[in-house]
């Protein structure tokens, strides 16, 4: 099952030639999700190919305009291109406002119903979930009210292989118990047990996305053993003091927060304009953790089931 | 003295591949102004070297959003680029409440002086001005509430050649009498008169920027003899019907306006993404008006003097 994260803005604060504001889609079985829609997302969408008209949901993380200015455009955009699917919409919840003034203002009804979920800061927050999938806020610690986002996948459930069904001629009750993990009787009187002839499924999936925050170790609590983090990275450690000041993170801390939550791979963003050469935030957050990439406008980055 | 356009934006609706929304900058005595500023318009700025800190005020046409959503960034932009010196804004009076919301969502205070004077639909009115020129709004028929904007130059006053003066040993006050248009006479009895020793300035030059329009041929009383018109052509003539319902205009009306206001120079832009060659819009107008261009991204246009 696909798991994927796709990079359409990675800078931090104003748009540069070199980045653009923050927005990323997270493939998670084929249903897709933007996460921040910094100003000229759907124009990055375009040049990537992507199709913007099969997003189910838009998650944004906080008010500052590097991660929500695109949305408005992009949600006229789809209006303007035939949408008709409903589309939802989490962020915090002064969002919901600025929406319906923006679409009153330009007198726009949209052909298609928006569902917004207002964020909270009060812990892990379900806010979205079908048969497989899940996904959560969670709070950071920004300048403003900002949230991070879990993506996680449910457990799927203990397979019977279709030889076992078929050699033993299971009743479908016979292989319900056996998913459940029970044992089970056969009419001779021998003893299958789940633990024997179950396929285990691989180990579910997560990706957390962590922008903006200062550092702050108590956010591993709600993603310990993450397959993919994304932690934003606006600094390297010569203006650790400078990221303290504005609630952003150094290279090195996104690293530490990784090493903490035992995560499986890190993904660093969020660079501040300032900086021409990026290999440093490589360098110094891969002294502390080892697999650790830098995140640029078009990379997909596909997070792999545990081995 | 410089009087020119840039274009950073001729699309309509819905940013593409081709084209991005709204924009132009336009370069008048080198005090620099911005026109609409549809998504994504401060990575434009980027892209084609234009230092944005340097204009002085944003002119806003309407609030659709191809036409302002761009705005909120750039002035985020401006602020975290340090701008200390005063920006003028110019638009339809909601949208000082809208800038308002936004900056206050992100508790970003502003190092920088927003002026804001809200348009109005009543006729030509003067939004600005110093020495040397003014910038006026007039009202155009749109779906909403919506302006046009006209920059003119001010009429420079006759000019006394050096040489007359010297060889006349002329004294201030009649060195303005003679720009005043006064003959003046001379201690030895000559009568000079302003005609025969004035240098006339050239005619001023103006510019009309009409987007978003339904063709409307009352709109040609506000700058009848423009240099520049840049009028809108969203559709060609095919989709005249759709051009009516939907309040724009095809590019043969645009030269109908052109022709009737006897401008000197028309150029086409706000491009509907449905068409693919542009070179119909040129064709079709130009069976009706000579001197047209189409407007595309990076496009600069000067306005020279009258012959």
């Amino acid at each position: 099952m696909v798991f994927k994260v796709i990079v359409f803005g990675c800078g931090a604060a104003t748009p540069t030639i070199s980045h653009h504001p923050s927005s990323q889609v997270i493939n998670l079985h084929d249903k897709l999700f933007m996460v921040d829609c910094g100003e000229g997302t759907q124009l990055q969408c375009r040049k990537f190919g992507f199709g913007f008209q099969k997003i189910t949901g838009v998650f944004i993380s906080h008010l500052h305009g590097d991660h929500y200015l695109g949305l408005i455009g992009l949600m006229s955009s789809m209006h303007l291109l035939g949408r008709k699917q409903k589309l939802l919409v989490f962020g915090p919840p002064p969002l919901e406002e600025l929406i319906r003034i923006n679409l009153e203002l330009s007198s726009t009804h949209l052909d298609y119903e928006v569902v917004f979920t207002p964020t909270s800061d009060s812990g892990l927050q379900l806010l979205h979930e079908d048969h497989t999938l899940e996904v959560y806020s969670f709070p950071l610690k920004h300048r403003i009210f900002c949230t991070g986002f879990l993506f996680k996948e449910k457990q799927r459930p203990l397979k019977v292989p279709k030889d076992c069904i078929s050699s033993n001629d299971l009743m479908p009750t016979q292989i319900l118990a056996l998913k459940r993990g029970e044992n089970i009787t056969l009419d001779s009187g021998a003893i299958l047990t789940s633990q024997d002839v179950c396929v285990k499924p691989p180990d579910p999936r997560m990706y957390a996305y962590c922008s903006d925050t200062i550092y702050d170790p108590q956010i591993v609590q709600y993603w310990s053993g993450v397959d993919l983090l994304y932690h934003e990275s606006t600094f390297l450690n010569s203006e650790v003091e400078r990221a303290k000041q504005t609630f952003h993170s150094t290279a090195e801390q996104a690293a530490m927060i990784a090493k903490a939550a035992n995560a499986r791979h890190l993904l660093l963003g969020h660079f501040s304009s300032r900086y021409r050469d990026e290999e440093p935030f490589l360098e110094q957050a891969g002294a502390i953790f080892e697999n650790v990439s830098l995140a640029f406008e078009g990379k997909i980055i596909e997070i792999p089931y545990k081995q």
